[in-house]
């Protein structure tokens, strides 16, 4: 009897899925990417990997003499600027990335959501802003992406998805790996780690104010005593989604962190738990 | 008896594969590349397109004020120069011919070289010149390349392959193309179409001096007699290299021409043969 629960455990245990995103802050340094990667290539298991755009795309279009398009402080994503996007994060750092897992014994493949038709998105529609080429994702993929990650294939996501008329599209990386996590969750044991330039949501000022469990009740009173600030909110919300969702557990920490974070050290980081 | 012949005749005919090479004069003309795609995507049964470079990656390095360095006529890929063809092949052109191919209903997924490890290469040594960061092709990996197949996709190859150390490198497309053609043919019985900006080999100056058909013994002939171009001859000795290898068949021909040349009509192009 035992041994029939066993197998039956077995049959409809998911398999573990480790979503990893990582920010400009380390894409930006090649000796934090190198130190990422060193600890990236070697995790067991299946995985993706989820790449914020860093500032080599702002460097590359003011060189070119592009400007970034500002309106109400927000950029936007005009067809110049698509095309460097798409150069710098689906060629540039995204080749970078997917090489540098190769020389570490970790079979890379990178896309955008193009490839194989991986992330379908909706070019932003809002009656006050013209955002530009920013795509709101529509559609995740997760048949490909599950042929991927069968053939023992680690993919690694560009922040870019595209419309399926012949446009690629701008999309935040945070907001691919949450849609990757909420879509995937359903098939398989997702854990969902955010790194940033932080060890975790801080309560103050000091780097080491890390808040190393928070539940939504939590976060609902830290927004609104204004201890979580304005660029945290997004980032927060979006992975309280994921949770909802059915991801099995959330956590935002240093890239530097991310081999304890793995192992699941809760130490580490702030988990997030609803 | 008829039976059993039949069955042994399925069993060991090797499936079709169409590899098709672009270069870039229909990259760098917007509309010739929209023809060019609406011809590509219904083609049915499995298929492999390589990209050239075309002239974007110069603009584009020029407007940055990096100069490409040449020495004795040849170009050399420096280490900017190859940050430049990383983004420009790996990320603008590859994603602009996978997002339209897939606006036509196209299932095409970009690859470089270390994507999924699909061509590992090895930076070229010569003691006379240094060519930077330019690899010469030392394993296509078919098992890798026959999985994307097998799963209704299109691999769509920008002109990139790495060291298997980190490093990207630059790869000529038609030498990509040959060397896939002469991997695959164990595999699949394969086509290769080389897309160019003649119609076929020529006689002469004459646009339309095109030859039909062309074997080694007339093509040796061509050479000696000084008719066949400078340019023509890494082409033209890469090509019939693939029929030694076992490809079926190379056809030499216009981009515009793709539809009837994939139809097998020998009045398109130049077809070579042993």
């Amino acid at each position: 009897m035992r041994f029939v629960a066993f197998v039956v455990q077995k049959i409809f245990a998911m398999e573990n899925l480790l979503i990893i995103k990582i920010g400009g802050n380390v894409i930006d340094q090649p000796e934090a990417l190198a130190v990422f990667l060193d600890d990236y290539a070697p995790i067991a298991g299946k995985k993706i990997l989820i790449h914020g755009g860093g500032k080599i795309a702002t460097d590359i279009s003011r060189a070119l003499g592009i400007e970034a398009q500002m309106i109400d402080g927000r950029r936007i994503t005009d067809a110049e600027m698509l095309k460097i996007v798409t150069m710098v994060y689906g060629g540039l750092i995204n080749k970078t990335i997917v090489s540098g897992l190769q020389a570490r014994g970790c079979n890379a493949i990178g896309l955008t959501g193009a490839d194989a038709n991986v992330i379908a998105a909706k070019k932003r529609a809002d009656k006050n802003i013209d955002y530009g080429f920013v795509g709101d994702i529509e559609q995740v993929n997760v048949a490909a992406i599950g042929q991927f990650l069968n053939a023992g294939l680690a993919p690694i996501f560009a922040p870019l998805t595209h419309d399926g008329n012949g446009a690629m599209l701008n999309t935040n990386a945070d907001t691919i790996a949450a849609a990757l996590a909420g879509a995937l969750c359903k098939y398989y044991e997702t854990r969902l780690i955010y790194c940033f330039d932080k060890k975790g949501v801080l309560t103050s000022a000091d780097e080491e104010s890390v808040i190393p469990q928070l539940n939504l009740k939590q976060y609902f009173d830290l927004k609104a005593r204004g201890v979580v600030t304005k660029g945290m909110l997004p980032k927060l919300d979006n992975a309280f989604a994921t949770l909802q969702a059915g991801v099995s557990s959330v956590t935002l920490c240093h890239a530097a962190q991310i081999r304890r974070a793995v192992k699941g050290d809760f130490a580490v980081g702030t988990t997030l738990v609803l």
